[in-house]
């Protein structure tokens, strides 16, 4: 009796010819696709195809409110960008494929998951770190690695297993998308002097076509996660959608990176990731509003520790929880409104307001003189604040000609 | 006879009245003013008003390739941006400004300095970190704090001490302004959820109203600095005078911040710095080709704390130059052109080179079976990248169920 | 009526005089002592001396118990020590001391508060802090601060007052002290180039003297937090006093720091803190048998954090919760028990054991062929871990002439 | 013709069983043995030896100098502990022998490098890391890793091949040792609850028998590294080795550590460095006095970051390198001398001085009311140090009752 595999599959030419090859090594494969919103993909067809080129079992989950919920809002609240610039887009998704592929092999007593990853990227390494983590006796295949093909053995081997080669074939492009983005890479793209072709997008209008007429949006955050667009509440993965058509009409949130990649290289990505470049915004900018100042300072290298980890494969590991715990405590108070105006390839926060945790005050701010803020403190802090400073200087003279006994 | 004091003046009403208050305080005052590239302001105007208003010496300093150069060039290597935002402005002049007025304090035997600052802002400890630091025998004087007065008690004071009340003085904002850029506040911004107007802005044209063309500019770099705009070699004050022409034509560089004073409270800033941001952009996107990894991913740390020395008054101190050390080494290898396309408020990294020190490899990153990229070594890194994880789990199940003794 | 005021009395003279002080400023004087485990302290002579030097009420509370719970365990989790150095002695009962004294205040409708440090120590700033946070609207004195008298003055008006002045007044020493440890400064120490005199130390045998015998203790963990000694149960304050006996006859625990103030000052300190140094370095090395790596490698950023926070004023804080909150995380597996050998001046850990949280895995860890480790995965995991430094090199020679064509 | 290989030896029974093994694969094999002062070892017996057993040639160099100015004194100088404990002994000289083989490779034309590594720890990485970066294009060979030979195995085929067996194999530990230290592993101390038997150590008397009488040491510093003993100047490479007999006959320097290897396992390690116990409390020491408290606390992380990348096998990095920039320039004013009393297992820095750099200023710290401290200014300093959290407190109330409007 043939030993199942669960493979996380696509619906594309790699995972397609994965099957009859994982068959021809002796497994049953039950195929999995998790809608996480990827664009235009049609799953039910996607489901049957599993089913033509060979593999016994075909099954849909639709897991966008899971996927929105605990994976997107974590990045939002921590302000993940990898590197600065990348808000996590692949990184996101692999985590939870493999949560719900692992269940599912254990719901069919499965002893093997397959997934679709070369062996030169990241998601190899965070598909098999989840699996060793969630069960570490399962088996892993990672057909496209081992066989290495060029494309013309590989479309010579869906020939001869009647494997449907899907026309279009020849983009140059190799794609990854969910709700929170796409990514894109490969081909002219490789050569970094090269600009990014228009035909690289998909979720964007490019700027120069955008409209010049500015759009407001009204964004409400709770504990620092979205819940409302222009006062209508959402869930996290409709506000999203939403925010991405809406955004994506601007031209908002292409992104052009030079990242250092898990395993050693640098690649070339075009992300586009429109609602996330309006609600890190946005939430950013609450933040300003409502973290105190030695928190907000911190907080920086904490998110910076939470993107390399998320980057680097590890979702699932202790350190991500206690970073987490961390980050939520945080987030308390992260409640109020930002207002964002998008017009042509911008996201800019305008105005905000928090009722109740707004740490900006007016009368302590203003520089009339009727402010309660006490002046004459300035003189005593002032002194204090540099002591050690000057002290240096007084010993070491190294920007100075200070004499040492002579503190006032 | 009286003591010889040296007064950051700038000519405005502040530092103009307090020339005969510091009088009748018993100084003779020697009027300082540093041309840091302020926009439009008529230095030799400003410096015979000095005189007119009762300095027994007037001075003005073109100081606009020392700051550049000495000041403004740390920031785009490091590139420090205070809360993530704000690329420093105010806090780069200051101490420039003391090391001027120390020199001349102790050229012309002076025993005090004066400042024009208020009580409740950053730029008080600036100035005066800076005066402890290079001379701290050096007395103090700060009348604008001193004297809290009103609006209109100022303007009496100075009706009756023949100091001309400029025209305009109504308007609402406090703005200071260099060569890197211009920072304004105070006025109807106070509350956060009033939109900053449009004559809140004087550098940079409204998003709607820059042409709808793009416009490519190269920057190249060497040691991390920019030293040409299309290939046309310039001193870094020249280079960054012209782009702020160019970039503030495509309304680039507006910065609406909440921010944390150094004096524990919050402010609302609004910023205009086209160049920086189209530099700093510039130079972020070539140390992406050029950084090795780990270089790359612990520079943000020094960076931030960079960002926060510099706001919050210690320029002039050991760990400012020891991070630089950091830093500048760092830099080296940080050469090369990058394209940037300037459009409707968006500064972009379109494509960049680096003849001779370019990390990436086109051959490594491709995902084509040519690739000298070595597959297999991805299975062994993987196992053992996520080892301590994996073990993790097998002891504390927190994520999975996996048993203990079961390690492949 | 008189205004009531509270007062952290320590039965002193510096606080005795205050009362009549504070009196004559119109107060009517609450004296409050917290019961914080200082060693050998009457306290009901304190609670009556008082009442003599004229307080209204004096109040006498046992907070040993919250103190080592709420305030110590905090230090032993996040392996607290400032500077590297000090495990936080008087940092630790200063928000505790407040959080009671507002409790009172307001108990009693008083509207002031006052404390009895100087104007150069950390102390005023811990006080104060807590005070602000707990109670913005609450006034504060300082009358040790305030008055700034010499020895001789104080005497004096001690002597007009009716104050007792306590023999061996002479004590060249400032001390401080609670269950965690003691504090000694000034006098002969204030030169660094001396050495701490023998009698500078209370609590710790000299090591010349300490048994030549070591003694062994187990010492179990729960979440990170000491729950048994010897496999006997006791609540944390119990636990923490009687090691204290125990490694204090040992000489354990001597500390000579010379450390950086909050005021912006060095100064020169001896501690002793036996049960810490025995508690610290068992939780450590608990750790290291428990923590996964990352966790381990990322937990010391926190924890300096942490130490510099609590010894600069910020106990009561919103990053201190954050914090802990990432701290408390991390220490739900640090379940065990450690062997330490107490010796001359050393308390080591010999042996630790987890029973179900160990990660250290015998199996994997071993050298013999029969290891499960699979020395295979090596290969592949040493040419990924080092490739971006390998390509680094190749295009920079900096330390290699290696070309760049030759990645093998 | 044989291609020529160049072989890290030691003299032990791995690296003498590897000269056959690799003629067999058919290598000329170069032994080279470097004395970075490893104690009691015969290097021309060893030197002899590998001729004995197959190698074409033979060398021995002494890199002690080398190995103590290059790679220890940066340890000093950045108090590199890995896991706040190990101070660094095999991750020092591995990429000194791997330096010297690279030199010897190119100068015979050798395509080949051999090290003695297992497949399961730290050397390995740090060999072939080295390798990596000063020569891409060499070979690398690791047989002791490749033929996974049982003890038994290694013995027969050592018998087969003439290789002596040296009496006294049984020993159950896995030693390392160079002039820093001795590390100690396996056998017995596999399992962390055994305390690791008086046998395991071999440079420091046990604590139980180390002199009652304590032994007082003057260190000079000069730019953080150490220059004399009481005075008398010797160069590093002398001063390490006089100090390890001095220090380790009073039971100085044993250290018990679990450690997380760079491969993902934990292991427990004995390690023994009497005179890095000395010096690295002693330069702490004089850190104290002479850093300014901002580099103080900001260079522990750059100190971490070192020990991980120097345990991590990334001693040749640009990373490396740019850290270092930081930590010379922090060691410029780090000159004066240490008091260090030695006794029953204890290095304690009982005084200190400097010269010229001392920042501990007695006037400034001292208690008396001559103090030239101005303690008005504590007041303010207080108010601004502490106003975030207070605004915090006001509008959040987690810790306090407080109301909105009511700051004084």
């Amino acid at each position: 009796m043939a030993e199942k595999l669960v493979l996380a599959y696509s619906g594309g030419l790699d995972t397609s010819v994965a099957i009859p090859w994982l068959k021809e090594k002796g497994y049953d494969v039950i195929a999995v696709v998790l809608d996480v919103g990827q664009h235009g993909k049609d799953l039910n067809a996607i489901q049957a195809k599993a089913l033509t080129v060979g593999a016994v079992e075909s099954i849909v989950i639709d897991a966008k409110s899971e996927f929105a919920e605990q994976y997107v809002a974590p990045v939002i609240k921590a302000n993940m960008l990898y590197e600065g610039e990348y808000p996590m887009v692949s990184a996101l998704s692999r985590p939870l494929i493999i949560k719900k592929l692992v269940d599912i092999a254990h719901e069919n007593e499965a002893g093997a998951i397959a997934h679709g990853s070369t062996g030169h990227g990241n998601d190899q390494v965070r598909f098999e770190a989840a699996i060793h983590a969630l069960d570490p006796e399962m088996k892993i295949e990672a057909p496209i690695r081992d066989f290495q093909w060029s494309r013309e053995e590989e479309i010579e081997y869906a020939h001869a297993h009647d494997v449907p080669v899907p026309i279009g074939l020849e983009s140059p492009y190799s794609i990854d998308e969910n709700l929170w983005g796409r990514a894109n890479e490969a081909g002219i793209l490789e050569n970094p002097w090269n600009q990014a072709p228009e035909d690289a997008y998909a979720l964007t209008a490019a700027i120069e076509d955008a409209p010049n007429t500015p759009e407001f949006i009204d964004i409400t955050f709770e504990a620092g996660v979205p819940v409302a667009l222009n006062g209508e509440t959402l869930n996290l993965a409709d506000l999203i959608i939403q925010l991405n058509e809406l955004a994506g009409a601007h031209g908002i949130g292409r992104i052009d990176h030079i990242e250092n990649r898990l395993v050693g290289i640098k690649s070339r990505e075009i992300y586009e990731a429109p609602a996330a470049a309006v609600l890190m915004t946005a939430h950013k900018d609450l933040e300003d509003l409502t973290l105190e100042r030695d928190v907000a300072h911190f907080k920086p290298i904490v998110e910076q520790q939470l993107a390399n980890l998320v980057y680097e494969a590890k979702w699932v590991s202790p350190l991500f929880d206690s970073l987490m715990a961390f980050i939520d405590d945080t987030q308390k108070n992260v409640n109020g409104v930002v207002k964002m105006k998008m017009l042509k390839g911008n996201a800019i926060a305008v105005a905000r307001q928090s009722e109740n945790n707004s740490l900006y005050d007016e009368d302590l701010a203003t520089y009339t003189s009727s402010s309660s803020f006490d002046q004459e403190s300035a003189v005593g802090f002032i002194k204090l604040w540099t002591l050690s400073n000057t002290v240096y200087e007084q010993v070491n003279h190294v920007h100075s000609t200070a004499k040492k006994d002579t503190i006032k």
